[in-house]
């Protein structure tokens, strides 16, 4: 019947509206069913629960048999870490695989079957799950004991198909690659041409003393290769030069054209290409995020559209102002967004909407979140309205900071003071009554704030917020403190008494109180420009530290897998092999490695230290060949990859940011929540009508009436 | 006479003319005489005269007494350096200041009294001789045996203050230093607040066993910020987190968090500023050089046009064509450009110019100069035009790349077999024969192409030109061995004869062989616009390594003065201090210093190489706390700062060459010859007539008619 029909209607319309806004894709099913379906899956609680999955079958790593997370690092020292009974992360990988199965089936019959021939990633994902499954089985036949689980590697995947932002951004990459691989053609080139001239520069000579250079770095190909490969990461920069350096000053012109050339130019190079290449593509994927909010909303209208059966004028469509507003009484959507385009709906007072009014009303969601703060309460007597002067005042603040780095310096003082004391010498008094104090002031500061500002206002000032909850821990541990050791007097020094020591106590005071000193921040201008280009950066920077977390993980599974058992406790000896000895001197190696990297910790390091470290290793030639090509895939990966597009993107959103600030000055009580849609606004193409109509006629499931 | 002002007319209208080609300022006397001075002044040879003077004068340091220009660097095996006796290089210096001193007034008197007092390069150019010529006759009173020279430092001025583009670009950094200040300020902002919380984290604890990390890097205040300073320059990076890392590996977030922020966010934020802030600057610059082109044809037009007598029409000025052929022969400038312009006089075949069509003319400086090859011999026989097009074809370049390869990887098999053989077991037959065989086929090439191209148009390739002289080179070298030691034969190595031995010629030989095949670059067309790329910059980076030279000479100079005697040899001892030892081990430092990186070979050393080296050093604590100072500095100005300008730079011109390739495809017989002032002709904005004309009116001595 016409009401059904009618339900259906708005219930797509509904659906439509909440895919403009998540930059959710139109093309699933649009049946009643299938649109509760569709609903219920993209509700949070779904979400969220899939989300958990993700994040737990990740983390089992940590627990999983050869993990490493203790407290040390030193393989002499440490406790052996705990080992799972066999079954029990299974059975959870289990559950974890049951949620995927779930999901998987639920997105495959919401795209439909012609659809999902189309999509790589749905594909790749029952392709995954099959293998996993399958890993699985094997395992619990072998009872846990055998080595290559391939499952591991194939958990990041997870991770990955789930996010559209990172699935985006793997995109970019994928097509900055051939550029990238030309560059690192060149890098290859240059490699082998000076490798060549190297081993023809410091051949073998008849006198042996003379020939340090060759012995140590360019004995065969394989070494010349690995020494100026390293020389490439700067990691062996002046050792390795050293032997013919001191035998004649000339040879050094060699290594320096072979560090400009690589470091300088072609390194560089590298960087300028990706932001050359990268800027086009994360404006493209941006701009068909605006076509698809585009295209819900058009889909929504035309839904509407043919929601009222008597259409008069047969070349317009419009949509009635009532129905919108019951779609969008269900729609969910953020509040602040809600309330405006009804309060425009309501002040434009027609009852019909034309395509392009209904476009319009809908580009409240483009706009910045603007902010306002609540204002301060109104004080009757005059005394309260001079104090509310005075105390909400920028000088008063001003006066905080001031106070704030009379705390540091006099903290600094003393710090130097007791630089070389003993520990049983060192008194806490002077320290103890002058932080006593200054916290003091910050409460009274805190106190008076709130007096000025009241509550809500106070509250809505993120550097209050900070300011105000450091202020509260500081007070509490100032009482804890006073309750357990007493008040500071000379010779204040007690025991051990209860769970810190006075010492450690007085220290973390000491912490917080440099910690909070960073509420300076907002009132220099240029370090508030540069905060908030980095905040902005972090938020941009998701879909790449997710990509980075895939590559980690995947990473850091296959060196585990791969070195398992080269890591063995030898007590107190360290023996360092040889350096001419061509057998792979495994545990010396990863025992040298253990105390020196921590690599097997995983997630323990950040990869720019691995990464010297494991280059430091290479070039003392300790690592057999197969173990090489690990390692350098894993620089160029993290090193040399991922640290250029995380300067690109720098870059980008600097001086997006730096010619923002030129063009206008923003308003002091106004604050903008920015993402990378709304960075390149004035770049992007709205898309045409004759767009819109075409991509809507090639929908797969909905079958507009005109 | 009316006959003299007009020769004084044409003489301004040449000088205008010549300024213009030249970029120069207009702003100079313009009498007779002074234009006869100021033309000699900017003739080849006293410009010539002018830069030898200046090489001179800097090259002075490289014999001067504290020199160490010797074979090795190992202060155990060299021989004492060369010592000059009192009084010859001074004379030579005192030479090189009577030409300055010229330079000076002749400069000073052609800009006149008034713009003398304007101009402070020139004053810092009087000041700096009359503090020279003090030092010098100080130097001289006490025979040459005083230690602090000031007129060493002040050297590398004389370079600046020659070269406009020097200025111009130390004005565009100048302008760039308050940005570069304010990140500097944030680093250190950062680096202090992180050395309080580490100096807190870090403390003395009362188990001696415990502290490791307080022993040996945050002992005081001093010693944890040169420990984080150094981890800013990821030097001693694993290193300084060992210790505490192996007692707890969360002691990691500490310093993650530290690189993530310093290294990571900080130090390219300080690119991004570097890039955003330069680029406006270059761009400033190139356009104030149009500005000073166009005013210069202005300029000749507006006193060619008073030349006549009979001007009718009031309302604007003509020029004769006659005078400006009359004055075109005369201008010094490219011979291309003089022909291109007097053939458009011809083509207009008017007799009167207007100052836009006389702009017009002269548009032709700017514009790309264009190469045209010669054309191929035409041959009658019908053979040799068949052989003509054989060796003509591209696929015999091609060819010749596939044999280079060929060559190449025969090399490197030699290459890797022989690489553990005893220089005694070596037999030089094999490799002997085969190079025979290429350097045969290589002359072949040449003299093929050379049939079929034609002398001139082969050596209006530069690829050819590179080709033929390496090949005329291996073929010389391959006829002196023959010559020496006789044709390859099994057993094939004699002893050594002559000036090189068998073995030394056979490598050298094969040297050049792989430096050959660099031709193949310009065949890959990525690698086409890389080189390119780099070309080009180098041409633009010419001021910028000037800049670098002027910091790097006065720091090497304030280098040797400061740390002077301090280097004394002592045999074969190395004694490596304790590190705790606070007193300054001057001895140990410089001795462990030349060995490990020969800082004071001038020059000896490219930059990056002794950054990394210093700063090890420092993080070994041997320095002591001034001489600190002047690495940090020189570590902030030379790897922090050059760099970056560099990565700027770079990344400017890439981006412009890529944005080109895009818009046009080049045509593949025309080479265009690329400035950095064509690099931004698209975006240039030209003057206006009126900007120019009251210009002109301030012109401090041109005393225009109307």
């Amino acid at each position: 019947g016409a009401g059904a029909d009618n339900d259906l209607y708005i219930n797509q319309a509904i659906v439509f509206i909440e895919d403009a806004i998540q930059y959710r894709s139109i093309n699933h099913r649009v049946d009643s069913k299938s649109l509760w379906l569709y609903r219920w899956y993209y509700s949070r609680t779904c979400q969220w629960i899939l989300s958990l999955t993700i994040t737990i079958i990740l983390a089992l790593a940590f627990i999983e048999k050869p993990s490493s997370l203790t407290v040390t690092s030193d393989v002499r020292y440490r406790l052996p870490a705990w080992n799972p009974p066999c079954g029990l992360t299974e059975s959870i990988e289990l559950l974890c695989f049951l949620v995927f199965m779930l999901d998987v089936s639920v997105k495959s019959y919401l795209v439909g079957w012609e659809e999902f021939w189309k999509n790589k990633w749905l594909m790749a994902y029952i392709l995954t799950l099959i293998v996993s499954l399958t890993d699985w089985i094997v395992s619990l036949s072998f009872l846990c004991t055998e080595d290559v689980r391939i499952r591991r590697i194939l958990r990041p995947f997870f991770l990955l198909q789930n996010s559209s932002m990172m699935k985006k951004t793997l995109k970019s990459i994928n097509s900055t690659l051939p550029e990238m691989a030309s560059v690192v053609l060149l890098l290859a080139v240059h490699l082998s041409l000076f490798t060549m001239f190297a081993m023809l520069l410091f051949a073998r000579t008849k006198d042996g003393q003379q020939d340090k250079e060759w012995m140590v770095y360019f004995r065969n190909l394989p070494d010349s290769l690995t020494s100026l490969l390293v020389l490439l990461t700067t990691a062996n920069n002046p050792d390795v030069m050293i032997p013919a350096y001191s035998k004649n000053r000339a040879y050094s012109i060699f290594f320096i054209l072979f560090t400009v050339l690589g470091n300088l130019f072609l390194m560089n190079l590298l960087t300028a290409i990706i932001y050359n290449q990268f800027r086009g593509y994360l404006l493209k994927s941006v701009q068909s995020s605006l076509f698809r909010r585009r295209l819900g909303i058009r889909a929504a209208f035309e839904v509407l559209s043919s929601l009222k059966e008597a259409p008069a004028n047969a070349q317009q469509s419009y949509v009635n102002v009532g129905a919108l507003q019951q779609v969008l009484q269900k729609v969910e959507m953020d509040f602040r967004c809600k309330q405006a385009i009804m309060r425009s709906l309501e002040v434009c007072s027609c009852d019909q909407l034309s395509a392009a009014q209904f476009q319009k009303l809908f580009e409240e969601l483009d706009k910045d979140a603007i902010r306002q703060h609540p204002p301060s309460p109104d004080y009757q007597s005059r005394f309260m309205q001079k104090m509310q002067f005075a105390f909400g005042h920028p000088y008063f603040g001003y006066l905080g900071n001031v106070v704030a780095l009379a705390n540091i310096v006099s903290i600094c003082v003393v710090l130097v003071m007791d630089a070389d004391k003993q520990p049983s010498e060192r008194d806490d008094f002077f320290l103890g009554a002058i932080n006593c104090f200054f916290i003091l002031y910050y409460l009274l500061e805190m106190l008076l704030k709130l007096l000025a500002m009241g509550l809500k206002r106070y509250l809505s000032y993120p550097s209050n917020r900070f300011d105000g909850l450091l202020t509260v821990i500081l007070l509490v541990l100032e009482i804890a403190t006073f309750a357990v050791y007493g008040f500071p007097h000379p010779g204040w020094r007690p025991e051990f008494i209860g769970l810190l020591s006075l010492w450690d106590m007085v220290r973390l005071v000491n912490m917080l109180i440099v910690f909070r000193f960073l509420r300076i921040i907002p009132n220099m201008k240029f370090m508030a420009l540069v905060v908030t280009t980095l905040l902005d950066l972090v938020k941009n920077l998701r879909a790449f530290a997710g990509i980075l977390v895939v590559v980690f993980y995947a990473f850091a599974i296959t060196g585990i897998m791969l070195f398992e058992g080269a890591v063995v406790p030898m007590g107190n000896i360290r023996y360092i092999g040889n350096k001419l000895n061509t057998s792979c001197l495994f545990f010396t190696l990863f025992l040298s490695f253990k105390e020196k990297c921590g690599f097997m910790g995983l997630f323990g390091y950040f990869q720019a230290e691995v990464i010297y470290c494991l280059l430091y290793l290479l070039s003392l030639n300790l690592i057999c060949r197969w173990a090489k090509i690990y390692f350098v895939a894993w620089w160029l990966i993290s090193s040399v990859i991922w640290v250029n597009l995380f300067v690109a993107l720098l870059l980008e959103n600097f001086i997006h940011k730096w010619d923002r600030r030129c063009h206008r000055e923003p308003l002091s009580d106004i604050e903008y929540q920015r993402t990378v849609e709304l960075m390149f606004r004035d770049v992007l193409e709205e898309p045409t009508e004759e767009e819109l109509m075409e991509k809507l006629h090639q929908h797969p499931h909905l079958q507009l009436c005109r």
